[in-house]
């Protein structure tokens, strides 16, 4: 029997594992080590991304050869699936190859893709749950969340003045943050899945939304412009000729939004403004990360980055964590979220205690 | 000759020296240091705040004879003045007592009191100016702002929300910030000769406007509280029992209640608000240092920090300078100032170049 420490070492190598995945799309970054019987590392994979192998498989097929899986530990950072999709579920990849201890850090939440940990261990795999979890969950953090609310991860950025304006009285705004500021929010949007933006933001900026290099260049990943609202982009609007498409919502149900954007595999959106829509999905309760950008100006006047969100009295007032502040240039960017810590699934029970 | 090294070590603890006095108060915080020929320190002193002896003097008075200071070099941060106050003029004690060499570092802007510089000069007495100019330029950075200017030092603080907002719709606002907020406004009051708030904020919330400790107790120093505005403080209002007495100003002419606040011997203020006044203030140009106290939540709605400051385009933005970001409990302390260097007086010419 391996002893914890091994245990905890090759967890986390597999969380190093994942971290080589792309942390967008619609796939969690995954890793897996598997050890001998004696402890030795004999195969290691991480998923590459949605339509490639997971990460149990790329690790079994790491392996020197087939039958060195027999009797051996999988050390996998997220729950091993149950879901047959373009390939077959990795529970029973574990099984067939003859895994005989399965040790994961975090339950997959997933409706389709839970269960793996029960089909583990209803073939008699001795099945670990929960180590180096906390981790793992920060690792995921994005991920889970979205698969737990069935969906996208809000991010909401905003950039206003100190006393919290976007704009001067004639609504002029460039540029009040910096240029430092400005690179920092094209890789945030490459590091989403989607771009959304509201209505009054399309008519009156015809922004491209584009995520772009300093040099003006486009990212290699370009997250795909999603529009809310019920009046419909101009033709000639900048976002029709967006490298990704655009998808035109015809809605102010944000809900109904962001359930249809999960349906298509997005986990993580980047809501850029403006100050309505961002005021709405305040007020809605669906931001899980605020990205506040702050220059180092002032402006007065009647252009809030942020407008009613329907708190009435200080104790209806939305508290915030804030959770890092940075010096960008002259400019601040604080980051913030909703209160309260990440809050794990429980633990599935039943077989599992049993056999673990 | 004493070196340049020697005279920068003597003017460094003539600085520690004068950090010894009270920060408050119409009168600068000044150290002296006597050097012998051969350059040993022979005498220290420091000013102890208005009505006691100015820096020079306490340093001859602390010689171990009278005679040391014949041939002497005095090491002062402040040009020695030239003010026949309640004490006689610095230059002239230094003169009678033989000081041959006298070496500071910034030049008295006081319009009564400058002019020590050339008395010495004149009276045969070697004079260097600009020893460790640019610490002392930031030791005294409050008082020589204030004296150039002929107005108090302005601080401005204020404490909104991360959207800018001081109370919810309804008006309350109990409490946005933290207890280590509030605690450091307390420190902050007392740092200062003179609370400013506009007489909307005496009618809403009848303020104490004392400086008080973690248990309420009242701190040594209180500065004095001023209602700038036209219309009277009500006859119960609390401000009337304000330990330091009440000037009320009937007045909205920022820049007159400066200049009469000046008069009074105020060199820093500390504006506190509500709105109307602090944007005021930021409209008429007469902020020179921002406490902005952010809380991490949200309210929306338009009770502002800030209203209009008189700025219609984006080029006409204030831009100011963040000096520093700390973490109070779960707020944010952002200071900023006016852009662009503290700019030191130009040195007085003539006899000095020919002397130094
Ligand atoms: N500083 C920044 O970070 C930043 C970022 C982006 C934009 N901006 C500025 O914001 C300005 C545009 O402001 P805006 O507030 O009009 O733009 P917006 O928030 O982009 O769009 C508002 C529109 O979105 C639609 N909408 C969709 N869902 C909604 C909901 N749940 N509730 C309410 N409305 C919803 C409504 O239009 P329908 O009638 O079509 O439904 C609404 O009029 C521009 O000047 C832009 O420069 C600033
Ligand atoms: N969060 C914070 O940091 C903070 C701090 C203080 C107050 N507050 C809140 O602010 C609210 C009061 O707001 P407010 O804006 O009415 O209060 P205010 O700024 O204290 O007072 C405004 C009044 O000041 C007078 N005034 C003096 N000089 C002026 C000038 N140059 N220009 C214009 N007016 C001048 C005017 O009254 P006259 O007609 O008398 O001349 C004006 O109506 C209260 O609810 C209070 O709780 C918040």
């Amino acid at each position: 029997m391996l002893n914890a420490a091994e245990v905890e070492t090759a967890m986390r190598r597999a969380l190093a594992l994942a971290a080589r995945g792309p942390a967008i799309g619609p796939n969690p970054r995954v890793g897996c080590v598997i050890l001998s019987a004696g402890g030795a590392v004999i195969g290691e994979g991480w998923h590459r991304g949605a339509g490639t192998v997971h990460a149990e498989v790329a690790a079994l097929n790491s392996l020197p050869n087939p039958d060195a899986a027999r009797g051996a530990t999988a050390v996998v950072t997220l729950e091993p699936c149950n879901h047959t999709g373009r390939t077959g579920p990795c529970s029973d990849a574990l099984i067939a190859a003859g895994i005989t201890r399965v040790v994961y850090a975090v339950a997959d939440p997933g409706d389709d893709s839970r269960g793996g940990a029960s089909r583990l261990a209803g073939a008699g795999v001795v099945v670990e749950a929960g180590v180096l979890e906390n981790e793992a969950e920060a690792f995921l953090h994005t991920w889970l969340t979205s698969v737990r609310l069935e969906r996208p991860f809000v991010t909401l950025k905003w950039a206003s003045t100190l006393d919290g304006r976007t704009a001067a009285a004639d609504g002029t705004s460039r540029w009040i943050t910096g240029t430092a500021s400005r690179q920092r929010v094209h890789e945030q949007r490459a590091a989403s899945d989607a771009i959304i933006v509201g209505t009054g933001t399309v008519l009156a900026d015809d922004p491209a939304l584009t995520a772009r290099g300093d040099a003006g260049e486009l990212l290699g990943h370009q997250p795909i412009p999603v529009v809310v609202g019920e009046r419909p982009a101009p033709a000639g609007a900048r976002l029709r000729a967006h490298p990704r498409g655009l998808i035109e919502t015809s809605s102010r149900d944000l809900a109904a939004v962001l359930s249809g954007l999960f349906e298509l595999g997005i986990r993580h959106a980047f809501v850029e403004g403006g100050p309505t829509l961002a005021s709405a999905f305040v007020a809605a309760g669906l931001v899980d990360e605020y990205l506040i950008y702050l220059a180092p100006s002032l402006l007065g006047g009647d252009r809030l980055a942020i407008g009613d969100i329907g708190v009435g009295t200080i104790g209806e007032a939305r508290r915030l964590r804030i959770t890092s502040v940075e010096q960008l240039g002259d400019d601040l960017l604080i980051t913030a979220a909703p209160p309260g810590p990440v809050t794990p699934l429980s633990h599935p029970t039943g077989p599992l205690e049993r056999n673990a």
